[in-house]
Formats: structure tokens, sequence, C-alpha cells
């Protein structure tokens, strides 16, 4: 018995990861189960009795949603991190700092092994390996999705069902939902399934961090987020006046705020880092008010050039992310920069929330780059118009250049996604 | 008389080029006006009308709408063009059609001169005087708003008003709006005046391509457009089943849905090219449509690595665009890249509208890259989980290595901003 | 007996693919070989004859010079493609070309599988086997050296040696090189062996396309190289006036001077696509005088902007080349970009070789767009100084209203990296 | 007199900048000049002289030598700072840590001015100018070569020298070289005269910081360079065992052996900042050692994705840096970033440096990512080959995705540049 050794599995307390459990034990492992609370929908104290039940060696339950949210949610947010145009990586962040603890756990067990019940196809397998691999280089994995041992054995869900009933597994009351869901503090997804088909839309009542379209507010409601160094610092509800300035307060509060107003959906046909496209419907309800007014902070308070070379690395910031690299150097490096961005990123900014969108109305900054005489068209203060036709001559110098050099070339030379073809008047 | 030789002035009909179409006369100038119609919310007649009884010695009133829309608007879709995040570039995409004309009208009435009434402190100089160079490197302009003489004898607003009354100017019926505009098939902007302090937000009242909020429809509406090549082809209401395929209705029926559920509205401060930063208040109803369905139809047929660089080049190609190199080298290499990017993005996507936000969340495609067989969870078809373990080792080798290292290193050796800083438990 | 099947096999004479021939026609299989030319100094007869002795059901030799040259070569040239700083990817490019004769052959064969002798540890692997995929989604790929039935088989040299003896495979002459090359008519590659330490240097005598530093010739010689969009298209020797205007005369000239001078040689700890770090000492004569002289041209033919565009996308498209992404959208994509950027870029550039080094001395294009009235400081032909002034005060702006905001801030609130950390005096 | 108040003139003693004092002064100003020692060729006691002579008020002369080594160059040699792929941007780089020192005497001496004798078509004016106001936002700047007044009165070479003999201004000995240089501790730089025609080649005996080519020594030399975060620490010469660590003596020996062996010179013609393209020469010895030496630490010891970003980064570092914009915001955070991927580049490289070229051909680093183990083909230590299969595997599902709806897609529907075209044999 155990003879192989120890391992820690990251366990929800769902059927999957129970039969894990048992299956690592019939292999001859001790099991020590690790229950993560990144703030998603869960009875962890239920969890913990069943992993116990099962025979697990040791449970651990673990809140993370303070560093959850300090070290990872808002280093995305100052980095303006949005996967594909649209996602904001409300998974993929969560992955690393559940991982993390896990190999805390493993170095404090002394034990060789981690396990996760992450499917084959999919990213979150990625994420949780290369930061157990990251963090311990000697670490072994076990994912038995992957393992053909395992999935010979459970070709389906029928003999899962029935080897949760020999083992004694509690089953999951009611039926399966039509699609697979994850969630945190920060978001909900919803997969596979129904959602399969990318023609066929979403149901309404499939979403549970907003409230249904025929609930949301009917009155327009404005929250005021304030930054220091591009880290939201405190959230005010401009209505009642409420404030809260503590990471995980804050956070539920622009998350009950989000829901409220049916804030923070997205659909999506997405590529996964295991080279296949997926479809996913996400709801991120809080972050995308934190997204809108960072984004509008550092309108008023940033360096145009320096928001020009962020914005080049900011996809690039969100795919690392995407694919699980957190704990990586390209990280660190990115890190270091976008650090240096938000310094003095200081101010606040007022988001008008109503009916499913979010905007920014109005803004202020200690450190704002902003002058408003110098901006006024009424006044000449501080910037000489004349400067601007030198500005433009020096410009335009290399236009004219080329433009003397294609009016003497052929049309045919010129590709036919040339601004320039047709231009032929000359 | 028309001694210094002749000049084509771009001409509103409004107050000020109505003064610098007389003050050129009075400089010496033959003036020809030009105005363009790029769906601006005008009366042409009355303008053309204007410009006689002021004495140009001919007018040119040209409809660019579907030139604008083919020729500006769509490379900008297909590109997915967003300026620092937010603005969608109406204005800026606007001014390169229009001073593209012009230069054409220049040719043909053989005029050395062009002029236009763009401020000093602003970025439509600069787009202007960039397209009239690129076009015709040897054309001379003349920019009043910069010009000593000119900004010297109008020092304010009453010394305008006292000149057109004198010059038989007809004055502009009702008071200035608190705030400038400037409006085209696209969007219209609001700048300057009240909106000058950035922490007031922006009266309900002032919007004008879309409706109050307290008027936006009650009922979601779904919208469905379709694509070839990146290009929208046809625009369906789902609900009347109306469609539309020409530019110019497409893109009205697009404006009239967002105008009807309050879509596209930003406040924002932005970056100018001329070094200060600005505050701006948009509406871009239908382009905002336009964008959600672009960004997902890709999502679905464009392959993850195109994305990748498209993205990274995309903060690019707004960046030109907003400083008005549109007939710029650059833009041509960027064209040919964005263009190949969009060969074979075809099919449809719907779109829900409603009550300020658009979603979308249905969509298909012939030349899908997403399979759903391969996709699904439930079934291994075209792909080996077994392949993601390699997959996985293989991707985790540098950070093993990597990690490694930093196990040796002293903690002072790293920067505070690293992600390994503190991971010190090994 | 060929009961599985027919495979088309990378053969290339030596004892390896010999080996991997006899093992596949014992396992089952019907072997039909192909050589390929791409420049590599083999006897391509010998190899022919050799693969008809053992067997071989069918023998392919082909010429892939010119391919090689026009479309994978001079390509990478147009787009000035260096891995990691230095690497001018001889290898890298004449793997996709390689393989995608090698699908041809398949095609016309009909042949399900395809194999090659890379090994399991190497870049090669990858960049055979993507273009295989790339151009027969449902290829089949032998890959001996990864296939543990093999590697069992053959545990080590000995193993290798004992089953050529029996199978009557001719051996090699002479001793095993103490390390392990790939040639072409770009380059020669050397690695493994007595190069895995990478703090011994390589020894003169190891060097094959360039002579050994003593023979180095003691006369300067001057080569023209002219260019026509981006391509080569004719290069002269200075001193003889020899010319050459075809791809391959013309790449064997430069590929002869770059040898008389030694030039082209680098030593480098590379990364591989795999994640391993390894070293390299590379011979690329010709292609590092080309490079030389594209780079002259563009300087004087292409416009800033453009070259900036160009210069973030070069790195790239080395990555995409070197990591086996050849037929990848993500190379059309760059492709179209690079094609776009060579429009124009015509003219000839003189490099000078000597010892080591080659240099450009002397160009001059038809479609340049450095103006000698212009540049010349005696001047101030086509530019007025004063809009300098213009131009410079815009810039500042931005650079002013943040040090103004930076003077206001305590000095800990900067980074210790900032380049305003310590400007304190005021 | 002196009525207009302090200015501070960047001073060099030669005929340009001494006109400019006297002419200052007969302007009303008091002059305080500055000579800035970069280690450049002069005789800074001969220019204190002078400028007393000439009715300076004050004098500074200024050893910047170290300063420019060790917070300027050597951040552009962790950088890889490098402009248009050839240029290690000598004077871009000195004229940030000469106009800092100028604003320092500046606030030291309560001046209102600054000075200096850039000519207004040139780079060097706008460096000076964006640092005067980087770092004193209410400074002003007399730019005598943009100024119409001073360009009137001097319109030629015969106006400036009989100004001279009027204000007993001593004339330089010997003729006017037919180029204009600009020189200090990392460079010299030759333009102008008869550089101007890009189709003549430099004369050999224009050089002055490296020997002429007959000269270069017969023996080749091998120097080590070592490293720590990516700074030079130690350079030891290993013929004679000689070793500095200091910065300005160890830049000095490599300068030293450098120019022994001719290395460091190009010739290019080049973009620059005010748009328009000038013709450069310039020899810059001791830093291509240095750059070759630090690309090849980095091989061996940083992370390959650490790598890949930052050479997205590095040409736009260089342009910074060429433009003038080294106090900026956006230097600020390219340096966070670039300071981070220097962190544990740690080591020794052995550079072979021989008539015109250098190479690095041996490496040591006690911080490598590099494992001889790993990377040996003989061994499958630490990496299990399968793994590549799957990795290989998942990396083309894309691909195959692709090509099969590219492979129904009609061939016209493909750009002409795509890599599929023509590839139609199936």
């Amino acid at each position: 018995m155990a003879s192989k050794g120890k391992v820690v599995l990251a366990y929800s307390g769902g059927l999957d990861t129970s039969i894990i459990l048992k299956y690592l034990q019939e292999e001859g492992y001790e099991v020590v189960c690790y229950i993560a609370n990144v703030g998603q929908d869960d009875d962890f104290k239920a969890a913990e009795e069943k992993a116990k039940l099962l025979g697990a060696s040791a449970v651990y339950v673990e809140d993370l949603r303070e560093d959850f949210i300090v070290n990872y949610i808002f280093p995305a947010i100052k980095a303006n991190a949005i996967y594909e145009s649209r996602y904001l990586l409300g998974t993929s962040l969560a992955r690393p700092c559940i991982a993390k603890k896990q190999i805390e756990i493993a170095e404090r067990e002394k034990a060789q092994f981690v396990a996760h019940g992450a499917t084959g196809k999919g990213n979150d397998q990625v994420r949780f390996e290369l930061t157990f691999y990251a963090l311990k280089p000697d670490v072994k994995v076990i994912a038995p999705w992957r393992d053909e041992v395992f999935t010979k054995r459970f070709p389906g869900r029928t003999a899962l069902l029935q080897y949760a009933r020999e083992k004694g597994i509690p089953m999951p009351a009611g039926d399966k939902p039509p699609y697979s869901m994850d969630d945190n503090i920060m978001h909900i997804s919803f997969e596979s399934g129904e959602l399969e088909n990318p023609a066929t839309a979403p149901s309404e009542s499939m979403y549970r961090k907003t409230l249904p379209m025929d609930k949301w507010l009917d009155e327009p409601q404005t929250v005021r987020v304030e930054f220091r160094d591009g880290v939201p610092i405190k959230v005010t509800n401009q209505a009642t006046g409420q404030e809260e300035t503590s990471p995980v307060p804050l956070y539920l509060m622009l998350n009950e705020i989000a829901k409220n107003h049916g804030i923070g959906r997205i659909d999506i046909v997405e590529n996964r880092f295991v080279g296949i496209k997926s479809r996913g419907v996400y709801e991120t309800p809080g972050a995308t008010i934190l997204r809108c007014a960072h984004l509008d902070i550092e309108g008023i308070a940033m360096d145009r050039e320096v928001m020009r070379l962020r914005d080049m690395l900011s996809p690039k910031f969100a795919e690392i992310v995407y694919n699980g690299f957190w704990f990586a150097p390209e990280m660190d490096f990115l890190m270091a920069a976008m650090h240096k961005a938000q310094e003095l990123i200081d101010g606040w900014v007022d988001v008008l929330c109503y009916k499913g969108s979010c905007m920014a109305v109005a803004r202020s900054s200690p450190t704002a780059l902003y002058n408003e005489n110098i901006a006024s068209m009424e006044t000449v203060e501080g910037y000489n118009p004349a400067d601007a036709g030198g500005f433009i001559a020096i410009n335009s110098i290399r236009l004219r250049a080329h433009r003397e050099i294609v009016m003497k070339t052929p049309q045919d030379r010129l590709a036919s996604s040339s601004v320039f073809r047709g231009v032929t008047y000359q």
C-alpha cells in the first residue's frame, strides 16, 4: 500500500477528482488532497469531508482569494491583458496561483508527485504542469486524463459512474449541466456540450455571475475606482457612498455592481495553446469594470510613447498568461516593463454601469499629463501653433521623396494592396 | 486681383471657412471651394450657394461616402484598428479621403495652393497636409489658423463675427454649442469647450448619433453581418429580415440599429500627434457593431499565429492612421499584411444589440479552422491526448533549466518585480 | 513483404539512412529513396547506386539548387533573416525545400508514408515533419530515431556497425569526424562531438567552405551586387569583370569569393525549438556578402518607417523559419509584408571583401530616397532649418509634461532602473 | 552689456563655436563656456584658454568619460542597440551625456539659456534640445544655425572666416578636411563633403580610430571579456595577460586592440530623425568587440523567450537613442525591461580579432542555461525523444487545419506572395 510514494492531488470535491483520488490509492499512492479556494461557488467544508471519507491521508483547504487578486488579477489589469481582444483570462490567471500553492504543499509534505484532473485537450493541463515544473523541476506529474491505462479503464461516463458506485463515492445531485464550467472570484467559463456548435447562441439561463437580462437594473449606476501606480486601491459606489479598500471586499463590490448590470459577458471562439480552436462563453463581471477604469486612468496619466510600447507588448503578455507561462523568465521580463509603465498612474475614474455596458465618463489624476490650458482650443498657452508647421514640414519630407519615386514607377510594379494604386492623376 | 494664384479651399459652409474664403480673396487668391460629403449632417446645397454668393470661382460638391466606406472604413475594420484601445478613428479615416479628392481638384483646376480651416493645435492639420504633400509633393498649403498675420487679425471670436458682418457672410442661427464637433457617416466627435475639464461627465443631451439613454429600445435585437475576405458584404436585421449589400445602405442600416440601442459611445483622454493630450467624446454607432462582428469571424476563421502577428501590428496601424500617414509607404507595408491576413475570413456573425452594448452570440464560416469533432471534450478524434504530454515536457525544458539557475541565485540579484521573488521554499 | 505500404525515405547515401533503408524493408515497407541535391558536397551517382543496391524500389535524385536559392534563400535575404543576431539559417531554409519535394514524390508514388533520419533532439525533425503535415495533412511520418523499437535495437554505434556489416551496407571510408555536419550550397554546419564543450574554440582545420586563415587572400577584393525589388539579379567581380545573372552561377561566384577571403564564419550557442541550447559553428560564405549588400541597398532605397516595421518583424521571420514553419499561414502573412517592403529596392552595392570581413563601401540606386542636395550640409535646398525648430518644440511637449510630474515625485517612487533616478538637481 | 541674460554654450574650441561665442556676446548675452571631454582627441587645455581669451565669463571643462561609458555605452551594449542593423550609436549616446551636464551647469550658474553649435539639418540639434527640455522644461535654447539672423549674417564660409579675423579668433591650422567629424571615446563619424556622393568609396587615409588596412596586425589576437549582469567587468588580452577592470582603462584597452586589427568600420546611408537620408562612415572599435562578446554571452545564459522579446524591442531602443529621446519615459520603460533581461548574464567570452573582423570562439558561464549532457546527441539524459513526437504533433494541428481550407480554395483567392501558391499537387 502507498508503495509508490505520496501525491498531492488538486481536489475539487466533484465526481472526477474523487474518482482520481480512489484510483491513485488503488495504484499504490498515498494521496494528499488540496482544495484551493479561489472564490468559486463551492462548499469547501463538504469537499474536505468527502476527501477524508475517501481516504485522503491529509486535506488542505487554502483560501487563495487575496493572493489571486493581488498577485495575479491586479498585475493583469495593470498590463491591460486581454486574450484575442476579448477574454480577460479568468481561468488562465487562477491556474498558476493554484499550482504554486500545490507545489508548496508538496514540499511541506515531501511528496514527489502532484496530480490534477485536467483533460488532455485543454489549456489547463499545460498551465498546471508548466507551473509545477517551473517551481520544482524534479517534480513528477500524474495526469490521469492523458494516461492510457486510466482512459482505457474509464472509456466513458458509464464506466466512471459504475466505479464511483463501487467505491462509495457520493453521487452529484441533479443532472449534469449541458456544458462544463470553471468558476472563481474573477470569472466563470462555460464550454463544451451544447456550446460546441458555435452557431448556437447561449441560453440566457446559463449565466451565473450576471443577472438574467430582464433583471438588469433600470437605473444607471456610477462606480468610482481609484488607482495608485496602476493598482486599484479604492472603489466607491457613487450612489450609496459605500467604499472598499481591501482587495477581497473591493473586488466583491465590483462583482456585485457588475452582476446587477449584466456587465462582462463574452462569447468567443478562441485558440488554445494545444493547437485547436474552442468555443467558450465567459462572465467576468468586476474585471470588466476594472479594465474600463484602468484604460481610462492611463489615458490621462500615461505618456504616449510608453503607451505605444506597452500596447505592443500587451497581447504578448496575454498570450504568455493564457499559455501557462506565468512562472517563466519572459513573464519576469514583461513584468519589469509593465511595472515601470504603471509608475505614477494615479487618480480616480468614474465608470457608468448600465444594462450590459460600462463606460468611463469622468476622471482626475494628481499625476495627469493632461493640461487643460494647453489642450484648450481657445488659447495658445504653452504651445506655439507655428511649431506645428515645422513639425508637419519635417514629417512630410520622406513622404514627398517616396511619392517622387512612386510617380516615376510603372503601376504594375506596385502591389494590388498599395494605397498608391490608382493614385494616377499625376 | 487673384494675383497670387488659385487655391482650392476645403469648405464646410460654416462661419470659419466662410471667413477664410473671403480672407483669401482679399489676400489676392482666386478661391475654388470644395465641399466634401462624407455623410455628415449638412445642407450641401445651402453650402454650395453660400460659396457662390461669397465669390468662389468654382464650387465642387463631392459625394465621397462610398469611397470613404469602401477604401477607408472597411480596411480599418479589417485591421481591427482602434486607437489607444478605444477610439475607432472616425475623423482620422475621413481626412485622407477628403484631402485626396482636394488634390484631385487642385490638379484639375491647375491650382498650386490648397487651404484648410483646421486649427494649429489639432491632429487634422497634420492629416490634411501629410496627404496633400504625399500626393502632390510640390503643392503649397495655406493654413490660416497657423498664420500669424491671420491670427493677429482675428485674435478672437468678436473679430471674426465683426469681419463676417462686414463681408456679408450669413450668420449661423442659434447659439454656438459648448463644444466643437466633427461629423461623418462613421462617427461624430465632441471636444473642447465644456468638455475640457476631464472630470466633468458629458451631458446626455449632447449625443447625436445615438438616442438618449431613456429612449434606447427595450427589446434586444440581433443583426447578422456577413464577411468575405474580412469585408462586410451583407447585413441582415434578423427581426425584420431586411438585408443590405451595398456599402452605403449597409452602413446606414448598421448606424440605425446602433443608434436605437445607444451603441458606440466613448469618452476618452487621448494623445494627439502634436504632443498634447486632449479629451474627446465620440459616437461611432455602426462601426462598433462591425468591429464586434469582425473580431468574432476572425475567431473562427483566422489562424492563431497570424492573429498574433496581426495583433502586434494593429496598434501600429491605428497610430499611423491617427497621425495622418494614410498615404505613406508604411501604410502600404501594413496594408499588404492586413490584406493577406483577411484572405478567407468568410462567414456570418450574429450580434446581439441591447442598451449600449453589443455582443457576438453565434457565427458560422465556410472557411472555419474550428472543428467541432476535434474540439469536443467527449472524443479523441484527430487528437491524441498523449501528444500533449510530450508537448508540455518539451515546453518545460527551458523553464526547468531557468529555475535551476534561479535556485542557486541570491534573492537580492532578482529585481523586485520578478515573479520568482519570494518563491523561496526550495 | 512490403505489407505495410510504401514509404519515401530522405536518403543521403550515408551509414545512418542506409541502415534505416534496410530496417524499413525488414519492417515490411516498400522503400522509395529520395536524394535531394541542395548543393552539398556529395557523390549523388554513388548514393543512387547504393540505394538501388540496398533494394530501394525506386530512387529519385533531385537537383533542388535553383529552387532552394530562388524560393528560400533569396526570400530570407529580402527579409534580412538572421537567427539570434548571427545565424543565417542555412539548414533551416533547406529543410522545407527538401521536404516539399519529398511530399511531391510521395504523391506521385502514392506512398502513405515518409521517413527521415533526423535525430530526436534536433530541429530538423520538426522542420521536416511540419512541412510534411502542412502539405499533406494525412501523411504518416516514420522517424526511426524517435522510435523506441529502433533505438532499443540500435543502442549505440557498435550495434549500427554490426547491423550494417550483416546487411552488406558499404562502410564509410576513414574515421568518423569528431562532429556532425550539414552541408548545402548556402552553408555548412558543425555541431556535437568535440564542439559540445562551448569553452573550446573550434580548430582551424575544421572549416570547409572557407580557406584556412593563413590562406586568405592578401588583396582586398570588391564585388558588386545588383538588386531589383530586393532580389540579387547580377553579381560582378570588380577585379576581373566577370558577371553572373543566373541564380546558381551567381551564388557559386559569391561563395567562391567569400571562400577565398574567409567570410561567413560564426560560432554560437543557440536556442533550439525543442527547448535546449546547443553549440554550433557555421560557414555561410555567399549569403554573408549578400546580406551585407542587401542591408546597404535598403539604406538608400527603403523608407525609414517601412524599415522600422520590417525590423520589428525580421526576428520573427527568422524564428519562424528556424522553427520549421515555412509552410504556415504566418509565413504567408510575413511574406506579403516583406515582399511589399522590397518593392523598388533597386540598385547596386560594392562590397569590399578582405580577410574574414566584408563591408559595403559604395552604392547607387535609381529608386534612391537619398537626395544629395537635400542631405548636403552646405545648402538649404528643399529643407528649411527653421522647420526643425518647430519639429523639436512639438516633440519636446510631452517630455516637458512628464518631467514636471517627475519633479514633483519622491525619488523612491521611481524604479532603480529609471534614467531619471539621480537627476535631482532641480 | 549682457543685458539678455546668461547662456551656457557647449564649446569645442573650434572655429564655429568660437564664432558663436563672440556672436552671443555681441547679442548681449553673458557666455559661460562648457567643454565636455567624452574622450575625443582634443586639446582641452587649449580650448579652455581660447574660451577665456574670447571673453567667456566662466569655463567648465568636464571629464565625462566614465559617466559616458558606464551610464550610456554599457546600457546600449546591454540592449544590443544597433541602429538600422549597423550603427552602434557613438554620437547618439554621447549627446544626452553632454547635454545633461550642460543643464547641470546652467542650474549651478543660474543661466536661463543654453546654446549649441549643431546644424539645422542634423540629428544632434534634436538630441541636445530634447535632453535640455526633458531635464529643465523651462530652459531657453539658442541654436544659431537655425536662427535666420545668424544664418543671413553668415551665409557661407567666407563670411565666417572674415568675422573670425575681425574678432581675433585664432584660425585653425591646415586645410579643412573634406568631411566633418564627430569624435569620442566610443567612435568617430565622418560625413558630408566628399562623402555626400554615396557611390564614392571612402579613402583609406580617412580612418583615425583604426590603422590603415596595410598596417593591420598579421597575427590574430584573442581578447577575453567578462560580464556580470550583462555589464563588462573585466577585459583580458589573452596574449599578454594584461587585465583591466575599471571602465575607462578597460574601454581604452578594447579600443587599442580593435584599432590594431581594423575592427569596427561601417559605411552607411542612414535615416535621420529629421526626415532625410544621409551617408556616414563610422569607426567604433572597442564597442564592436563588446557587442560581439555580449551577444555571445547571452547565447549561453539568456532564456530563449526573453531573447525573443528583447530582440523585438532592441531596434526600438536604438531608434529612441538615435532620435534623442534618452531622457524620456519610454526609455525608462525599455530600460526596466533591458535591465531585467540582463540579470544573471554572467561569464566570459573569448573574441578572436583579426584583420577587420571579430568572432566569438569560446565562452563559459556560471549561470549557463546550456547543459552539455542534455545537448549531447549521444545521450538521452534529461530529454525524452518521444516527447518531441508529441510536441511536433501538437504543433502540426493548426497547420493541417489550415491546409485543408487552402486545398478547398481556388488559387486565385491566394495572394501572389503566398508560399502556398503553386503548391497544387493535391
